[in-house]
């Protein structure tokens, strides 16, 4: 119990601090720019920065998923309890809402707004699934062949894909929640949120997919390549 | 077979991604800044993030080469096998251009419009030879001495050579195809891909050829230095 | 006592470089750009590079704290000895003191100039509280779970909360005196510097007890999640 | 003689590169921005990529120096043979030299053009001793403690130093002479080099001094910090 209570600390702490650096960040990046090009990219090195730094910090901790549908994937994975699941689920979806608050706290706004701009459509709802899918293909390839440090893949998928996609890359519930809460660059309006968050869910799932069937294509038989 | 489909499967996904990456950045550094250093250094730092991703991703499937002239060096020195040398260049293709696809749905653009800028000229041909060298040379290099991460490497070299060639660094065949298919920031006039394609091959050529020559050198005598 | 000379030595002159890059970056960040937002990138790149380069260079020989409330968090954790705290403290204020001069003779400016831009306030005091929790936490982690390096770690969380703290993350009571002397971009008004010192041992004592709770709830029970 | 070959040619064709880098990215950049910020960013990312890709593929071959001050300290260190130190340096020069065509070639300019920005006066001289100081130190530290990579300690050493140096950080004599064959924006006048080469001779021996000095103080007596 003890663990488990260090671990949904972990989750919530961790989701706090990245929603801090994603709204926080975009505060900034306006307050200091009108060039919009310049404010994504503060927006996107600071999140990928600290996207490396808190997983490296609590990924002995709990895993560092800060993501519902991470923990989803561990779950079906079997490398996450289904009992531990609901837990991992709320702690980070308060540790978001936490993370809003002390964003605005920090620049002196108020607590939680709800608010934010419109965020909607068929070809942002594509690049939730795209997204989400390559965010959780990469975690689960890098763990499986541990070929590399996931949490820079992590820090550098999420810098890559605020650029890449048209919805700049939400990619996970917790979060996307957590920004139904600020006015402020960072913000998505609350109406939004339910269709990013299945988008979310079906990138994840297929991403899940992909990588069995890569890893058992590979498995199957010798290398002929 | 089922593990040559699989690494098919890798060398086509991560292809379709790099050149989402490399399109999709590109329409949205337009869309946000009106500053043309603003544009490619958001469309370099996307580019080189993802490459580091992909190849940590799919490095243990394919070897994650993406780029038909790296097949082909690999394919010279023997490993990669002859047999796979085609399939592996027709899934770069097919998956480059399943990216100019990805990347305009993500944008609410036509899947594949033919057009893109002009480039063309003695300085951008002698630029492709210049950054396919480089690129190459830095593969074989430091997968011969095992003194570095290859994909951490390729994604510099490439953030790099957006910047000090003449041409931005197209240096891989199946992305400056699937390039000719975009009318945005990324594009490349059709007439203009086979001149590119062939300095891309003399650069990749000349890039094996040194790192033999080096090789040998060090090879045939002790440490003198 | 050698070997105390060369630690004192390691750690003034580190902070000497670290305030020589905080000031002389924000020099010519503003020498450069009209655009603030340019300015905090360059300012901030320039520092996280410098950070990770400075505690790779001296970590193994004072340990790379450059911080008193760094110095102070490992006495309490007894891996620094209580006799050598005011002595590190010393060597830090220093450094800083010095690096202000190194970096304005490097632009040709008086050597030492109190002013600086008032930065005051219960939004910027709490701002430094999280700024300094959380790069101590990230430390504190880092070095337990050894799942990172520590000196790239230190330099992302810096690049990351210049951006996500409405007080760009000082951090460090000696680095906050040193920019109490220039009147350049990075400088503090001599007036506002003890609520940041206090605000930043806070933040630093929470980091040692948060860790603290985290470990022993870890070691507590079995891994059930 | 067929390795002190190969070494010489690695030397030539990593300094190549690493100026064609530094003029190529610059000339580049002042196309594409007109915020002199802006600039300095891209010529101080590309510069700091390809320093750690040229480092990682040729330290194997021949250390990877590109640098005659770097290569005196080496040889003063017993490190590299004196008969070596000459050709080393020659090499280094021929290659700078023959990346200031390369960069002017893929822009589409005259090969070799005396030129340049005059950079003169004692705070650049003084930034210079600095630049090269920092270099040599974090090269001479990293490499004695192992631990770090010094492929990307040099990269990073050089991003930070563009930026907190008035010079913006030459710290190199081969690539200082070569970028006085420039009329773009990396150029330097010719009658402005001599004395930045004497400032980068101080500041390496500084900094072989001041490692030795640290070095020795450790050795000599146990750890009582």
């Amino acid at each position: 119990m003890a663990a488990l209570r260090a671990k949904l600390a972990a989750e919530a702490l961790g989701t706090a601090l990245l929603v801090a650096t994603v709204i926080g960040s975009g505060i900034m990046a306006t307050q200091l720019s009108r060039d919009a090009g310049v404010q994504l990219m503060a927006n996107a090195l600071a999140t990928g920065a600290m996207l490396v730094v808190l997983i490296t910090m609590f990924g002995p901790v709990s895993g560092a998923h800060f993501n519902p549908v991470v923990s989803l994937v561990f779950a079906l994975r079997k490398e996450l309890g289904w009992s531990a699941l609901a837990p991992y689920m709320l702690a980070q979806v308060t540790g978001g809402l936490a993370g809003t608050v002390l964003a605005h706290l920090m620049f002196g706004m108020a607590p939680l707004t709800a608010g934010g701009a419109a965020r909607t459509g068929a070809a942002l709802w594509f690049s939730e699934a795209v997204a989400t899918f390559t965010l959780v293909l990469a975690i689960l390839m890098t763990v499986r062949h541990k070929t590399g440090n996931v949490a820079f893949i992590v820090g550098l998928v999420i810098t890559g894909a605020y650029w890449f996609t048209a919805s700049t890359s939400f990619a996970n519930p917790a979060v996307t929640l957590a920004r139904a809460f600020t006015p402020s660059f960072a913000g998505i309006a609350p109406a939004d949120v339910p269709a990013f968050m299945v988008m979310q869910g079906i990138g994840a799932l297929a991403a899940w997919q992909a990588d069995r069937w890569l890893a058992a294509g590979l498995s199957e038989a010798g290398n002929d390549g």
